[in-house]
Formats: C-alpha cells, sequence, structure tokens
C-alpha cells in the first residue's frame, strides 16, 4: 500500500461503525464515494446502521458485518470503540489485522461532577496499546477531535476542522491523512510519532470544557501549515 | 481583582523572561501599552533584556529585575522559566506571589534522536506542580503553544493563533484570557480546569513534530468557538 494508493480501491472498516464517531465518519467517507464496511458486535446491528449511512449518503458503497468480518474484509481499519472494550477487542482481531493500517481514535476519559478528565493507560495511550496488542499492524492514530454531532449533520457540508496523525509509518500516516483529506473541509496534519499520541487523546477532555463552556462543537485547526 | 479589570492597571510579571517565550510574550505586551517587570536570575540581564523590548516595542513600561523583585512587584506572574529550574524557583517566591494570579506556560519535555516528547511530573503538569508549591496563589496555565519565533518577528502584525487558558478559578482564567486577547490576532480561550494541563503542556511536542514535518510554526485555532 503506498503513498499514492487510490482510496477508492480500498475497503475502509470501522470498528464500532455503530457508535456516534465510527458512523459520522463512515458516513462522510460514503459522501465521498469511499468504500466502508461497519462493524459491530452484532452483524445485524451492523447492517442495518450501514443501510442507514447508505441511505443517507445516497451511497451504496457501505456494507455492515460482525467486527470480525468487518477487520477481514478491510484494508485499512478504524478502531472506534468505547476504551472499555478497547483491548479485548483488538486482542481477538489479531489476525485479522495483521499487516494492515490500523486508525485508533479511541479517548481513554473519565468524567464526574467536574466533566472529563484523561484516564492513565498503562501502554501510554490506546494507540500505544493497539500497537502493543497489534505487532503485525502498522497502528497509527487519528480523529480523536471530529465532533461525532457534526459529522452526522449533512447540512455542514465542509467540516472546518484538522486531523492530527500519529504513527511510525510514514506510508501509514500518509495514507490516513488522505482519508482526512477526503472529507470535504477536514485536513490531515501529521502530528507526531505514536509515542506522543496519549497527549492528543487527553485534550479531548479539554475540548469537552471547551464545549460546555461555549456551547460549541470544538475542532482544532493548526495554523503555519 | 475581577473579570473587567483595566489591564493597563497591572503590571505584569515575566519570570524567565530574557527565555524566548517570556522575552517574546513580553514585547507583545508592551506593544499592547501594558506594564511588564522581567524577571531572571540575574537583574542585570533582566535590566538589559527591558530596555531591549522597550528599544523594539516603541515602549517605555518595561522594566526589569531579579526574579524575586519581579515577583514582588506584579499582579499577574507568567512563569516561562525552564521545567528543570520550575520547582526550586516557585519555591523560593512562594511569598512574594501569595494571592496573585500565577501563569504557568513551562512544558516539560524530553528530547532524543526521535523528537520531543512529554516528561512526566509527579503532580501531573508543571501547572499542578506550581498548584502545590504555591498554595495561596492562583494559577493557571496557558500560552503554552506560541511560537517565540513569530513572537519575537514584529513583521507579523497578528499572531493567527489561540490560547488555551486553564484553571479552576474563573476570574483568573477570565483576566489570562484577557492578557492573550490584549495580544493582536490571539484569542484567550477557556481549556479546562487546571488537573487537564498535562496534554496542553505535552502537545507542545506534538507540535514541535508538526514543525519538522512542515517547517513551519505551527500554533492552533479552536474551531466553532
Amino acid at each position: 500500500m503506498d503513498t499514492t494508493a487510490d482510496l477508492t480501491a480500498l475497503t475502509i472498516g470501522v470498528l464500532g461503525g455503530t457508535g456516534p464517531q465510527g458512523r459520522g465518519l463512515a458516513l462522510r467517507w460514503a459522501q465521498a464515494g469511499l468504500r466502508v464496511v461497519i462493524g459491530s458486535r452484532s452483524a445485524e446491528r451492523a447492517t442495518e446502521a450501514a443501510a442507514e449511512i447508505n441511505a443517507a449518503a445516497g451511497s451504496t458503497s457501505v456494507a455492515g458485518g460482525d467486527n470480525t468480518a468487518c477487520a477481514a474484509e478491510s484494508d485499512v481499519v478504524l478502531v472506534a470503540v468505547p476504551w472499555d472494550g478497547h483491548a479485548d477487542l483488538l486482542t481477538g482481531l489479531k489476525a485479522e489485522l495483521a499487516g494492515k493500517v490500523v486508525v485508533d481514535c479511541v479517548n481513554p476519559l473519565g468524567f464526574d461532577k467536574q466533566g472529563a478528565f484523561a484516564l492513565p493507560v498503562a501502554e501510554g495511550s490506546a494507540a500505544q496499546q493497539a500497537e502493543a496488542l497489534l505487532p503485525d499492524s502498522r497502528v497509527t492514530a487519528a480523529f480523536h477531535h471530529v465532533s461525532a454531532v457534526l459529522l452526522a449533520d449533512l447540512s455542514i457540508a465542509t467540516l472546518d476542522t484538522d486531523v492530527l496523525v500519529l504513527g511510525d509509518d510514514r506510508d501509514a500516516t500518509d495514507l490516513v491523512r488522505a482519508l482526512a483529506d477526503a472529507i470535504p473541509g477536514m485536513r490531515g496534519i501529521f502530528g507526531g510519532r505514536l509515542r506522543n499520541a496519549h497527549q492528543v487523546e487527553a485534550l479531548t477532555a479539554n475540548l469537552i470544557s471547551v464545549n460546555r463552556r461555549y456551547k460549541a462543537h470544538a475542532g482544532l485547526r493548526v495554523t503555519d501549515v
């Protein structure tokens, strides 16, 4: 898979694709003409979500299956599951994800009466946990800060946000940047090595504070790039 | 000190004001007509820096002194010292900083051949270390991501960047937001409680990666706010 790969030749899997973040990205990729497989614990719910996404996007390129089928059928796989199921899911998909580009967008956060905060992760970050559990995959981290509300709202034609893409494999991060660039208004920016993923994941807690204070769906733009 | 305080009535101290980040912010505040005291271990070097800033900004409102004098004479104090001197400096200024708004912009980073990375901090972050060492001060965190190169370059009239301002004291964070707003192009955005400061500090490592990849002086804008 080289950096000039035509995205339309690829199948993008979305593990946890019935959740708001995965579903929203799948919708936008379907609109962009990309082929997507929604994964869920329940193949039936994945198939339902795929049908709903196709109806909303006016596409026919979205299919659904259980998470194992999704991982097996895809070339690039977004991990968009809740943090508390992250390790178990990836452990069970090690074989299906071998050799593939994995994009982790999971934010390990806790919530209390003072709002959101970053949870400690033994491996350093969700992305580094994925890397540890999937030694045969090419693990990247991206799409942490994209608002699921804005993704789902198709009256918003362009998303005013950049996506920090982290990873140690240049071809893999270039591919993931292209996946961000495929969504109008969104821009993929290389944001460092995977060892610097924790703060990108944790910054979601700050954006939640911004959203509460300003009644916004905040995103980030990188200036001077 | 209420949220409507006229910034021109205040004296802004800059501990470590002979370093690039503190000096750059002092320059921009001087340009905005604010009164600044540069602090340094050496009163002589602080006074020299103050004179240079006044000459560059066309101002007369910048003075210099040792860090103790700087803290004692100021109403709001920016901490812009290297991380490895952070704890010792603040421990010695506990009395002078009592009752004052302290703005920590220190990024605890390490560097190796793979670039920058976040250092572990026992208190969680530099800002939380400041809070622990200065129980009688009103500690905030801000100005982590502002490029010293761009601050120093007065041919750049407006700085295209937002400043995330963190803290648990609303009046204090409002004041610090106003200090950001005083610099043309810059905008202070409330970015959460101090317990979420670590990731804002650590994200500087990612921006260093962005700068290397794109040959930029990257900053951040918060969208939808």
